[in-house]
């Protein structure tokens, strides 16, 4: 049995407190969370839960194994290190800290401790990107081409990050999931509008063997969309996540480049085939993720979504910033 | 009655020839392809018209005042200039030329002359665009954020330019259409897999007053994508090319920010209304366009979407592909 | 504060007793399924509430003004006469009963007892109805020529009643909400597949003037559809409740006949305007209709939904029930 | 080469011009129209057509061996008989006939004379038909449950007939096509608002084995709708027409039942599995059709839809007026 101590109870805590409560082998012991209304909310859905507005109370308890660390991004780094300190695992949503050398600092205490950090990349365990994820395993997409994301909607207008911050950490953490190569270059291009924050931006990822990513973020967008195409040499695949059903297709299209000896043009030939709509798993992705760090922790393993897998996160969330800041100059990781 | 020779009966040639054919005001006189076939095609659909495989019977004819150049981008120029210089006007398909030394020359030898020259941005006489226009006008955007565009589908592959010079034309000239400043800067990344020209790239450009504009251009893309989204203060408009009805879609949504005194957050406030649909005007764009240029030259009148339009949008081209090859390096305008 | 009893808390109970928990001015005093797995998590999420499986615990109970039957419909109507003889306000899941006579039993006695029947007719009660009732009531669709719906998906099969009273309430009461007048005969057709009940089945419904509704429910549809097109004179409405925003379309569209004097053929002419969504207002339904409820009873009003609207969508299942078994002859209302 | 004569170059007979045109092995001799306008346009594209206002002309012509009828319904009979009796085969445009009288008459003097008629069920011959007769002869849908089709849009009235004999004939061809069993009653209610013919009309058909078919026709729907749902016990098929991909979409989806010895309930178990578009044939159905309506004339064979398969189609659309005129009343086939 895992106990869990669970701090921010705003917009996304309330879905961790939730899925740990009904989950075999971990227990809920404590919420914080310096807003009273929303600390009167948690009390009142599980009363027999410790309910605390001091984070302190949570990080320095004897009967708590485990941190779930739910709060604003620049709160993570100070909460995270609190809670390995005093010997406990941590659980930190996504972006993972505010900047590569808290990133790294939290990796090397973890490591020294022996404790575990898992990242909430919770897409990562969607039934899409699982999906996804076994049609590259099987070679259905052959080498990869492109992955274009468009992550955008009204608001919620954020008052710590940009909308890089707030949106790119899916992108770039399910990239980091699917692609199996190293980031080389990204460029990020963007503007504000209201707050002197960036609410549209738009990010290139150079990836090696010519795979391009590119994310289209933006708080402004009167629709909101979230659809990535993936483009592989074989076939190709639309993911269209507000799709209740549906949320694949794979397209059995595809351009084959043949030369001709001692011809100038090249034969570029056309394929388009079936499309085909996968069944995807409907389970809630919190809900396997926080059974998989319970797993993680008892059987000391090392989760996937590890620290180092928010660094790379963060790295590339890092250069984005920098390349923003300097119009779209390329920045190397 | 203006005269007309038409160069080039491949794609897109047939529906000049079919559009001027049925104007009153304008008739065509010639058509020059050097396809054997295409030129068949041709003289089948129109037995009274001189064909021929060889430009310059057009380009010298005396009974010709004005000759359409639609053919592949790098030949433009040269015929552009024949007929400029044998006194005729020319209607140019986008781009207009391969540089712009190419614009500036021709723009310069048509005006020695007092020849019109036109280049065919033909969404600019789309209903869609038109209405979208007329919004900005009234005001019903209020001041503009962002104009983001996805200009994506499977091939068809140029063998001469690569996607940018194929596709982006339309968005940059809508742009230069609709937006009331003088572009400052511009960034594009993009990748090649297939025969060392891009197949895949994202433009931004800077304007003045925080207007930022994006452009997704694919040639890989398995689903056919137009859409473009244009941000405003006041209201927010997505343009969907690809409905049969309902292309414009008006949203009364945004944002607002107020600065509380002596307070460190911002109040963002969010606004959402009714979503409103106008009906869209739904003449061929093509035959509006054809129209124009036959009046421009009939009354002596300087087209809006003259040689200089076409000279801004071919700039930003070449600043796309300088910044390609410097992996997003902003290039100033 | 009016204290509830709900019978009942299996697919759809849960909702009304969390909505009545939220509701100022009521209060759930207790809880009843014969299903002790429905039970067991009624007492978990409402640990203060008498739970129980034998309904007349509550029927008889002194400190409950108001019973919420939320059962299989052959249940209905036993448990709401025990409720009224007991002097109890009943609220009743549609439909009201199994038959006609039933219904008439329970307005009777409710009356008699001067107590408060509410059929649970939730959609009448979304944003989305009452946006198209406040269309017609402004005139602006005109006079109303159709009403039109599809409400068509998998499952979930019943094993008491067929598709026509699973689904077709919904549609019925809808109607009988925005027509103002009373139908006049009914036609349905179907078939069943499976288990003997009608799986797929099509009602047409005949108004005075010229209106004719008609419903299409299916329980064997790979998808879900859920729309409802209403046209009039004016302008038409499309309803489609599966779309987040924009579930209400009006159409400036519509056909105007002039009769030229003395020529045989009628002059039609086709207008094609704006399309416009309004926002609707987006309020749970169900909360919205408690409240009503609560107030009804508070304030000693009849609700519109009481049980003759109830009464009234029951005669024409039955109607339909009569018309299905001897293939689509109309039955007069 | 078979020779063609045209009568009837108003919406749809352009095409039929233009296919037999382009056609290998015909050839069309002469195009008839009695209004001057629409012959003024034939003459323009087709110069060496003989073109003319008198049907006479090409119905006795010496050099025409096929006729095709593409005029208004009620002048079918008379166009057909008198080129039946002139010794040429006849392409008729859909519906067939006035009357099931009229279909016989045709039949029977074709028969007679060795004639091949063919009627104008184009659908059969798109891709999207073709590939669900495929899937059901593979036994991929196992038995059918039912057919259901939407078929709606604003306009385009008739004059002579109501939106039954408009519409419905194709929905009535392709189920003729698709459903191996004979239609056994049919049920039709609809209503007419704005010149005494049926706008609005709602057919039901019984076929033997509990197969069920409806077909919502609508001549006053603000939207377009072509969409027809297609269940069996395997699987099930989604064909949008309006779709420019995917327009048939198979779902592995369904239920199941099972009865447990001794048990009241049924169990009823949902499948869901993968969807799949498979790819469809883009060649235009008219020339298809046309190809095979010359093939079968060169080599003596009858067409699938030959003039009993015109007279299927009648026979229901007479029926669907008798039943419209009470009111829903089953009339057997």
């Amino acid at each position: 049995m895992i106990r869990f101590g669970v701090i921010g109870y705003g917009y996304w805590g309330p879905n961790v407190v939730r899925n740990l409560h009904n989950l075999d082998g971990a227990q809920v012991v404590g919420v914080c969370d310096t807003n009273p209304t929303a600390l009167a909310r948690a009390k009142r859905s599980y009363p027999s839960i410790r309910a605390t507005s001091d984070p302190s109370v949570l990080l320095s308890s004897t009967d708590i194994d485990a941190v779930a660390v739910i709060t604003p991004v620049h709160t993570h780094f100070e909460l995270a290190k609190a809670a390995l300190q005093n010997g406990k695992h941590v659980f930190v949503e996504k972006p993972f800290t505010s900047s590569v050398a808290q990133a790294e600092e939290l990796i090397e205490l973890a490591a020294r401790q022996n404790l575990k950090i898992m990242v909430d990349h919770t897409f990562l365990f969607t039934g899409a990107v699982r999906k996804i994820r076994q049609l590259i395993d099987e070679g259905a997409l052959g080498n990869l081409y492109y992955y274009d994301s468009t992550r955008v909607n009204l608001g919620l207008f954020q008052h710590d990050v940009n909308v890089v911050w707030d949106l790119a950490p899916h992108d770039l953490s399910i990239m980091d999931y699917l692609i199996d190569a190293r980031p080389e270059a990204l460029v990020a291009t963007g503007e504000s509008h209201l707050n002197g924050l960036e609410d549209v931006a738009f990010i290139t990822v150079y990836f090696p063997g010519n795979i391009i990513a590119h994310i289209n973020v933006n708080w402004l967008s009167p629709v909101k969309v979230r659809t990535t195409l993936i483009g592989g040499e074989r076939k190709m695949v639309v993911w269209n996540d507000l799709e209740a059903d549906e949320k694949i297709k794979l397209y059995d299209k595809g351009v084959q480049v043949a030369n001709r000896d001692g011809v100038y043009e090249l034969l570029v030939s056309y394929r388009s085939g079936d499309m085909w709509a996968p069944k995807v798993e409907q389970t809630e992705a919190l809900k396997l993720e926080l059974d998989y760090f319970r797993r993680c922790i008892s059987d000391d393993q090392t989760p996937s979504n590890d620290g180092k897998a928010g660094w790379r996160v963060v790295k590339m969330l890092q250069a984005a910033d920098s390349s923003l800041k300097e119009k779209g100059k390329a920045v190397r990781l």
